[in-house]
């Protein structure tokens, strides 16, 4: 039996952070980690080690932070925990007694029981998982024709990646658009027309009927009964959150399938809390859950819990998810904060939109310039700022974190048309017309 | 005579933009700018006419978008106004009939009188002037060896052009430290050892006593007696507000020179507003005169400016200015938002600080990923974002606008501690290790 105080089970982003804001905040405390990974993926790399970087070793998220701090790292798996006794039971026959216990187990990619071959040999998915990305890694070399399933962010990723290095890449996708949960039509349009002009194959709009081949893939049949060949199928549909753990120790999940956890992400039960893509989340805007999965979203969270496993605080609390999106294709970059459009008006919010394209340098002859174009979705009710997009250069990037503070400090269209802002020729776009301004001043003609 | 319903004396950024505003916030007025040049610089440009860009034909502000909205441009110069009757005179003989006035009358290259040998052939300054930039173009092209004297932003970009093509530049500098009034001690040691390490000489914490020459420029001689050789100095001492006009005209004028201007950017004379350089600046956080002159606040105050002629807004209004800088040198950025440090201590504040060294891409092998390092300062009985500082790549110019609307919204720690960010591989720092979030940390930790 060992003992230690804080308990977290799971080490990729959520769990990483929540050990290491504990040990940082208290570090008297003994501070422990269970995963079961004994080299943890950087999650969001994943796709990039298929192409730009070329292994996964070059994508390792390394233990030095939490040995710095004097976090106990344990490579085991939880196999139960007695939320009475406060003890877990690991695979290795270890017994670890906690004060406090934080489920961060993460995600795992969906592979939909209705979907027929999902079994064959080289139909793969994109998990967190360094062994089984090796594998894939090997397995990719023989293959020519490969068949992505799905066009959110983690699709498109490794769709690029895999054609830059030369394969013959089609991502199906049953939304009649690329990235269409985080983009409205005219943005996800535009990611397309890069996307096809690079090389990669596009079909939108009709979904996977089934998988085809023998003992191997070879091939993927669309609803509409067209035939695509493939000598390899990526599965990237999404992922479920891992809550068997938390849900055989009697953790209370939601209609969602997520582990319930408050603004300090307590769970029901006491000294319990839950982090990451396992873990609650409710959207910023609306209160109503998500199902919102963000490396992102997921390191805040870990903050919050971290900050408040001894003691609450007032103010440093979780106040709901905003995702900030945000990727690149080439060197477009494409983001996103909160609500697009359609998502707020089926929220039921009455919305006007502003959209300004300008140039990310200025003058907009230099080189290096890129397009850029921002999008801006507000309350026609009060003007607040429900939600933004961008599209431009790499700057992009924090662009749209600026419009993540935008929405996380309720600011209105009235704030940005006198907001101050930081221009330079070689970094930004015009102050004269930088476009994030521009937009609110569209929109606000529309509110008057 | 001519009648116009809003004249605004001054073409550059600050005119352009109340312009611009001004009519697309009440189309059915006549608005009107009158100003000096056939044809506008981009003020930040300037310095990159030398050596990136080339030429003074690409600096072009245009003037399409003014054509557009229906603003007349008048190419003249106005030498009298009559507050009373509210009619200006030109150089040109014209008189024109306002209802609301506005000076955007920019700002001047600083020469100091106690300087000599300011006259000399080949010494030149920066002002916003296109035929005065042209000749200096074709004057340079005989000069080998260039002193700078004034290490601001001006001085330090236009040094780094002019070394782009081939010249052997010095920058005199009284200050310990280049860009010593936007940043920290440790980030100006950064940028000299930047620019230093691309061939440009410094020679810092010494003025410069005398230009030396005949007719023409021979050296700079500095209050420690040495000589630096010279064939030609480029004076880039700061800038001082065009306010002659404003004051013949009756408006009053603070005690830092420029024109007094409230929260409306409206003068003590009804009907006239000032904005940009000539106009009054009071810091954003302590409420001080100041004397900071960049494009994007102007183009602030224009934007109030122009919303507020006819009829008031509660919320459209001018807080105070807040110095949001940044710039480049080679493919390291510099950015800087609020008061340093040394700023804050200087105005009464006892602050903390928090920095934090990381890469702006994960991993952080990426092939253009560069080191990001962010520095914030604190206050102490608050918690409150007073400034930022943060070294980078070039997206470090969009994170300086992060750090400069978390201190729009008077952001304190704790609200950084759990704020949400967007993250992605290609685009941005690690959400693990975002240097913003983790300097906030270690300013936390001191803050307890």
């Amino acid at each position: 039996m060992k003992k230690t105080d804080v308990l977290v089970i799971g080490g990729s982003a959520a769990g990483f952070v929540t050990a290491a804001t504990a040990k940082s905040n208290y570090p008297e405390k003994d501070v422990t980690i269970i995963r079961k990974e004994e080299i943890v993926m950087i999650p969001c790399g994943i796709p990039y080690v298929y192409g730009t970087s070329g292994s996964t070793d070059k994508n390792v998220l390394p233990d030095a932070g939490l040995n710095k701090l004097g976090v106990n790292i344990v490579i085991d798996e939880v196999v139960s925990v007695d939320k009475d006794s406060k003890k877990v039971k690991t695979k290795k026959g270890e017994e670890f007694e906690y004060d406090k216990l934080v489920f961060a187990t993460g995600s795992t990619p969906a592979v939909p029981k209705w979907l027929k071959g999902t079994e064959l040999e080289n139909v793969f998915t994109i998990p967190k998982n360094k062994v089984y990305l090796d594998e894939l890694m090997v397995k990719l070399k023989d293959c020519k024709k490969v068949v992505t399933v799905g066009a959110g962010f983690i699709g498109i990723e490794m769709s690029d990646e895999l054609n830059k290095i030369g394969k013959e890449v089609t991502v199906v996708e049953m939304l009649p658009h690329i990235l269409g949960l985080a983009f409205d039509e005219e943005l996800a349009v535009e990611a397309e027309e890069i996307l096809t002009s690079r090389g990669v194959k596009l079909v939108t709009g009709v979904g996977v009927k089934e998988i085809l081949g023998d003992a191997k893939v070879k091939g993927v049949m669309l609803n509409n009964g067209d035939i695509i060949d493939a000598d390899a199928v990526v599965l990237s549909m999404g992922y479920r959150p891992n809550v068997k753990l938390a849900e055989d120790t009697g953790v209370a999940i939601n209609e969602r399938g997520f582990i319930v956890a408050d603004q300090f992400r307590r769970t029901n039960i006491e000294d319990i809390f839950a982090v990451g893509d396992c873990s609650e989340k409710r959207d910023f805007i609306t209160g109503k859950l998500s199902g919102i999965m963000l490396a992102s979203t997921a390191c805040a969270e870990a903050r919050v819990a971290g900050m408040n496993l001894y003691g609450l605080s007032s103010v440093k609390t979780f106040p709901g998810t905003i995702g900030i999106y945000s990727t690149a294709i080439g060197e477009t970059a494409f983001g996103a904060a909160g609500l697009t459009e359609k998502q707020a008006e089926n929220k039921g919010f009455e919305v006007v939109t502003g959209s300004f394209t300008g140039m990310d340098r200025h003058p907009g002859n230099f080189e290096d310039a890129h397009k850029q174009m921002v999008k801006l979705i507000v309350s026609k009710d009060s003007g607040i700022i429900l939600g933004g997009e961008v599209i431009g250069g790499k700057t992009a990037g924090e662009l749209i974190n600026v419009i993540g503070f935008i929405i996380q400090n309720r600011m209105t269209i009235a704030d940005l048309l006198v907001a101050q802002i930081g221009t330079q020729p070689m970094l930004t776009a015009s102050p004269a017309a930088y476009p994030l301004i521009k937009a609110a001043e569209m929109a606000a003609k529309k509110l008057k």
